[in-house]
């Protein structure tokens, strides 16, 4: 690792967005832009267009073209401002033809500064490059800015995007549910949520439950699915009340380790990760629950909407997600490289946010699940300790700025350099 | 029709909700509520469970025993909170037998006014209950409070719950299009909006389209679908932009008349006014989209998010739609009976909207289709004169009371009189 403390390393920066859109990772990107623009050390601050594909493709933005104000309406826009990418780097001793295209292009701008925000994956791509820099003598200094509505990043005690997601999904089970139990006949409604490992976003549904607009069942997949089971207590509580809702992680999955959305026909797709691509657990526990009780049913995807709603951010979300990117920067520009900035929450009753620089050694590969003490006992339900964990990261209405009453999101001239 | 202007008539009223969930059907039942009590001539002001139901039913609640304060957040609660129906009176030719009971019903509680908060089908059992009690010599004066997301109320330049699902749509269109759009590999996206004969909703997408983050290609069910025509458009623009989004109203269908829905597998369910249920265009379109094009493919419906969005409500609508109960009261205590308050825009360039009461009899069972002039020539997009419909109608963010960071809905008490 390349350990510089204290070392004044002066030249350009590269920022660069990877994995699936957030509503607030543009705003790490601006926390880290402004930073960068006002430090000196720094020459030149480029964005790179579609995450580390723009690097390899020299396919760099000036962000000192752009105009400030603009810049910070990337406060409120959603998703990936630069383009996005799910692209993995082979390991360096198997195949570093990635890694030299990236060292050329870091010397061809004097590049001493490189900031990727992302999930899991961007993380062992930061991990790598930062240890291929380092073996070959180049100085660069590396730091990963975390992002996922998943949550499930290791090290951190929540990732920015995170509670903005689950804000709109506890806001969207208590609207769904004053919609779902408006008639008397009665109705099954099934709520499907992101999360192929990780049922952190799920769990935010029980926020409406707690409110008392929420799922009566809610199913992570870091239990054991069974439809039985579930077929039973959807029956149970039908009987009692008429109306029943689930909210389910789309990676719900049975014993044998088989993902309930494999249960249809349909062919399952994978993603350039090899991820199996998910999708219509919603459709299939409505039908079933149809077959099993008679009842109305209605099966709902929040789908990419948990992700984006930026007009619901948690304002808490976004304050911390541009904080991140700044301290990416101030870190660096210190001398650290080879981390990433984790969230730590401070003890005492205030919520109190730290920010540290932990090594992506320790955060690379690894999925932080739920925690089993926060579901219930039946594997049903969420247990108020989540609450406490999860109520402080979703305050504050974000005032977001509009234009004919619809969001105001940044437009940057995104002029290339060359 | 029971005429009697300037008389005074002294006695209990019931309010009631019908048909689908809006996000602002309540604050039509908080202004006729809270004018109501505020009025001498009524004597006590009961809410019906369930719509016409909790007449028949003898299940009525007394506002007069809520807390002021709690009526209040009903201008923040979507869906209807004192429950829906959908139930279609038979003609009273036919069948007297639920107008007998709504008579014994009014006569018990010496209900002399009754205010039905509803679409298309509300209006129809309005105007025959309307008739019913005038052919009855039993003096009451019924009033139609319009309310439905479809905007397709014969007699009124919009109805209450239209313009906030237009801006939940336009919002979350635009959401989607930033997320959609964030990798360089394609993608094609079709985006199902509500509306089974009217596209005023799905119209509202263009909305996001005219902000450069919208839909390609829109789809109204005024115009005949080709399946054939809408994959060529597809083909085109993914072959120039590598990003297709559509966006489709649920009832769109080809030129035999049949559902794009119906070209799924699945048997088609009615509802109990016999209309087919619809859903699952947007994975159909999206299938056919893939297997012409080869790019990958996201289908997303709305659902009900799009009408219970409280948290996306339009300022303009929730106070248009509390106006609305307001001025059903103050009409009928004047006197007026068998109408339904409608909205009249007024002349000039800055909006204002104008109250009137107009015939039951113009309203009921006519549906007013989007028109055929704001679709442009190829039927695949939406004309600018839609925006100047549309855009003042979607003005004003709606701060909402919010408790632990999530909506605060109206807790009512819910007294049922005997």
């Amino acid at each position: 690792m390349n350990s510089a403390a204290g070392q004044e390393l002066t030249g350009a920066c590269i920022i660069a967005q990877s994995g699936g859109p957030t509503s607030v990772i543009n705003a790490s990107v601006f926390g880290a832009v402004r930073a960068a623009l006002d430090c000196p050390q720094i020459t030149q601050v480029l964005g790179a267009e579609y995450g580390i594909k723009g690097v390899l493709n020299d396919r760099l933005i000036d962000f000192g073209q752009e105009d400030p104000k603009e810049l910070e309406y990337l406060l409120n826009t959603p998703s990936s401002e630069l383009g996005s990418v799910r692209y993995k780097l082979k390991d360096p001793e198997d195949d570093a033809t990635d890694y030299r295209r990236i060292l050329e292009i870091f010397r061809k701008y004097d590049v001493r500064y490189f900031f990727l925000i992302g999930g899991n994956d961007s993380m062992d791509t930061c991990n790598k490059v930062s240890r291929f820099m380092a073996s070959s003598g180049y100085e660069c200094r590396i730091i990963g800015i975390p992002k996922t509505i998943d949550n499930d990043l290791f090290g951190t005690d929540h990732c920015p995007g995170y509670a903005s997601a689950a804000k709109f999904i506890a806001t969207t089970c208590m609207e769904i549910y004053k919609d779902a139990t408006v008639y008397e006949t009665g109705m099954v409604t099934v709520i499907e949520i992101m999360g192929r490992h990780a049922g952190w976003l799920t769990a935010a549904a029980s926020l409406a439950s707690m409110k008392g607009c929420g799922p009566d069942l809610i199913f992570l997949p870091e239990r054991v699915f069974s439809m039985e089971y579930f077929l039973r207590r959807v029956k149970e509580i039908y009987a009692v009340k008429r109306n029943v809702i689930a909210a389910v992680s789309e990676g719900i999955h049975d014993s044998e380790g088989r993902f309930i959305s494999e249960y249809a026909s349909s062919s399952q797709e994978k993603d350039s990760f090899g991820h199996t691509q998910l999708g219509g657990v919603a459709a299939i526990l409505a039908d079933a629950a149809k077959r099993e009780t008679g009842a109305k049913v209605r099966g709902i995807e929040l789908s990419l909407l948990q992700r984006c709603a930026a007009h619901c951010a948690s304002e808490t979300d976004v304050i911390e997600a541009a904080e991140a990117g700044r301290r990416a920067v101030l870190g660096a520009v210190g001398g650290v490289t080879g981390k990433m900035v984790a969230f730590r929450r401070g003890e005492g009753d205030r919520y109190v946010c730290h920010m540290d620089l932990i090594d992506l050694d320790k955060v690379a590969n690894y999925e932080k699940k739920f925690p089993d003490e926060w579901i219930n006992g039946s594997g049903d339900g969420i247990l108020p300790a989540f609450y406490d964990y999860a109520l402080p990261l979703i305050q504050g209405d974000r005032k977001i700025p509009t234009e004919d009453a619809l969001p105001r999101f940044a437009r940057l001239k995104k002029v290339f350099v060359e």
